[in-house]
């Protein structure tokens, strides 16, 4: 049996594998990556750019059909062929000799096949060719990812429901879907499947996207109804049946749905099936905690990072946590300081405080930090301000009817932004404001500073800036 | 002849005006307004508005058209008449009574007329029922903002060519449309009857957009070219002469230009004509130079705002300085503390190096703060850092073959962005991040924190982080 050794190895060549790898290398570690599906990962072949595909062409139609004098141009209606060859386009077809090809140019050896620790610093991999034993002079750092959740319902599995991977990769339209979940994927997949022309029923146990702010969930909840989506908050369903190219669910409520797919998106759970954790006594069914250094807490050679510690499973979030583990990794390899400081290069402090996520449902809606229910449950002495974004010069002129609202979440003791959203059409690029500020720990009688030019949407921040009163306008409180 | 007295008077009731009278009103004190025209201003009936108005369904359109799978659902044209209808719509038909009513609503007394500074806080009105004098007893504030620059053509003046207010204000689109300028204006304008059907020839002495970032322009004017205008950079206009339905021009070069209407958008100057300024000492042909309070020098009760001060030529930055003078006054009148220290409540410090302008051209140009050029005449150690906008994935799926680019300019010494420059369609709501970045001086090593949500346009922000260079990401330098 083959064994070969590097400084770092890396299970699992998604975003943020590839990331850790990348920072690795640059630091001057030799690293293997281990992979048993596509090199890239979900996010580009089965979540993130695949979704966004499938949502950019009736969001760009909808945008042009809201406007006096170009809505009148706008005679037909979206071509799913084409949107799901424009699809294919961004997934590469699902063939990842690009991202090999990006991979191995920043130095790193690909290992195909699963990887499982098989000890301390050790990782053994099934390959096609038998299995090899990889030996971590430094570090291993598990990057696998979650997978989606099925939930235990009664006939569920049988009923060959579609998880995301397989909805983002639809070679087809189904005449009829019901979506299971009330979270981002299922929001995001009913929206772009009514575009497509699917009669769409949602069925989410609670509301949608709850852990937002409330009004962006009913926003987008008023929006996929008066486009024809059945939307049923507050219920599951207690049985699924298929028979042929129908799948009927029964609700709590003991109502049928009908439908030619059934997409489940109730969740996520972390990929730690076959990793071997419990080998080093860890819980293989949960996340893996980490410190803010991505370190597994009692394995000072393991690493953790994305979705797969749970503290943020978003694409970009990961990549920023990989950011930072491939630096401390080298780091500490090297006999360097580590900064691990909060905001300290080595420290992934943005995920407990200013995590960033955009939902490209109709209307979008993008938030950062704390909700400000989120803040008072931490004790903040927090205080949402609103504007409704229609009364905004610039969100008039981009849509006729322009319906949309933004808030921040202010701390009062401190004087600064901890949490913001907008929702609305076309509201993604005004997050990154949010962001900055929030990080950046700006005084809001800084932010009065910030003048947003006229007539962009941005002007909202004025709004909500004398929201927050008087006071807030000082150095001096 | 009547006499009133008031705490404030302020010359013009744009959106100048209005936010100093609101302010000071705000603070405490009573207010009359003058205005000749129409309550509300350029902005509102002449520039920003109609102007933004005229552009975005084109923009909307384009975007549609952009995009697979969308594109083949517009299948008809702009429709020039109803853009020029809903143009009206947010101009209000150039009736400002819905503006005369908010104003009033502040509490401000309205006075209609021209006014004039006919002594030390004094301004006599020549109203429709004759004059009236009106005292101020702490201060006067002028908001009467810049009027075209016709520059000395033979044969201009008589040629009856349009301004920024003819064109804004076109019931018609003409079938050919020359423009003489370069910037913002012209280049907006340009491509707004670009898309309403005109045959459109600019004519620039320079580049286009010159106090910009010159990939700004260089973009601006390939679109332009791609588009069917005709841009002549560095050429001028030696003659106009119009004859019945034509205007011909003569360039610099001997090329004659021919065009139903033509357009000077050749620069602004300041609105001082009969203000009066020559009692005071002070030159009625320039702007009025002003501290950071907003008050022109030598004369205590005497302050400038917006445009006239020449400043910052925009009707956010107006605004901005509007809140500050407005306060000041207010707080000079009842004697409470002046906080005029830089980034103080009372200081217009935006103004010297964070000044935020969108142009609503195709594509779009989003700047802030210093260019390269302007921070090294500062002698800023600076540095340009640029990354190609289409090799964003935000962007991509945005658009298919998106092309634009983004620049930083980075303060080496103290490590932070002093300036900011995005090029490229829908970059305007991509701004104000920047904005908040250099206004509040957010280090380079935090703003790594500040993660962009995947897969906006923002993510751009990474790749300029990861140009700046590994030094930048810690606070230990």
């Amino acid at each position: 049996m083959e064994t070969t050794a590097f400084d770092l190895i890396v299970i699992g060549a998604g975003s943020t594998g590839e990331n850790v790898a990348d920072q690795a290398i640059h630091g001057g570690l030799s690293v293997a990556v281990v992979e048993s599906d596509l090199v890239g990962g979900d996010c580009s072949y089965w979540a993130c750019m695949p979704s966004k595909a499938l949502i950019r062409p009736g969001e760009a139609l909808r945008a042009a059909r809201a406007v006096k004098g170009a809505a009148a141009a706008v005679t037909g209606s979206l071509d799913p062929a084409a949107v799901l060859q424009r699809r294919d386009s961004f997934t590469s077809g699902w063939d990842d000799s690009g991202q090999v090809e990006w991979l191995e140019g920043t130095g790193a050896t690909l290992v195909r096949g699963t990887g499982r620790i098989t000890g301390e610093r050790e990782v053994t991999v099934e390959t096609d060719d038998g299995p090899v034993v990889l030996i971590a002079r430094h570090a291993v750092a598990v990057c696998t990812g979650t997978e989606p959740n099925i939930p235990d319902i009664e006939g569920l599995r049988d009923a060959r429901p579609w998880t995301t991977k397989d909805v983002t990769s639809a070679q087809q339209v189904p005449g009829s879907l019901a979506i299971l979940g009330g979270g981002v994927a299922a929001c995001e997949l009913a929206s772009a499947f009514a575009s497509l022309g699917s009669d769409v029923t949602l069925i989410a146990r609670h509301t949608l996207l709850g852990t937002m702010e409330a009004f962006a969930g009913e926003a987008v909840a008023r929006r996929l109804r008066a486009r024809g989506v059945q939307v049923r908050t507050g219920a599951g369903a207690t049985r699924v049946e298929r028979s042929g190219g129908t799948v009927t669910l029964t609700l709590s409520d003991g109502e049928l749905v009908e439908a030619a797919e059934l997409l489940v998106a109730t969740g996520r759970r972390p990929r730690t099936g076959g990793l071997g954790l419990d080998v080093l006594g860890l819980d293989a069914d949960d996340y893996l905690t980490v410190d803010d250094t991505l370190r597994v807490e009692g394995h000072d050679w393991l690493y953790a990072v994305g979705d797969i510690n749970g503290r943020a499973l978003l694409t970009h979030q990961g990549k920023y946590q990989a950011r930072a583990a491939g630096d401390v990794i080298a780091a500490r390899a090297a006999g360097q300081p580590v900064e691990d400081d909060t905001w300290g290069r080595h420290a992934a402090t943005a995920d407990h405080g200013a995590v960033p996520q955009v939902v490209f449902t109709d209307p979008q809606v993008a938030s950062v930090g704390l909700t400000g229910k989120a803040a008072g449950e931490r004790g903040i002495a927090a205080r949402t301000v609103e504007y409704d974004l229609a009364q905004v010069a610039g969100a008039s002129l981009h849509a006729d009817d322009y319906q949309g609202k933004a808030c921040l979440v202010i701390d009062e003791g401190k004087g600064t932004v901890v949490g913001a959203t907008f929702v609305g059409p076309d509201v993604a690029e005004l997050l990154h404001a949010a962001t900055i500020a929030v990080v950046g720990e700006v005084p809001l009688h800084r932010l009065w500073h910030a003048v947003p030019a006229y007539p962009t949407m941005s002007e909202v921040w004025l709004r909500l800036l004398e929201a927050t009163g008087d006071d807030f306008r000082t150095a001096r409180r």
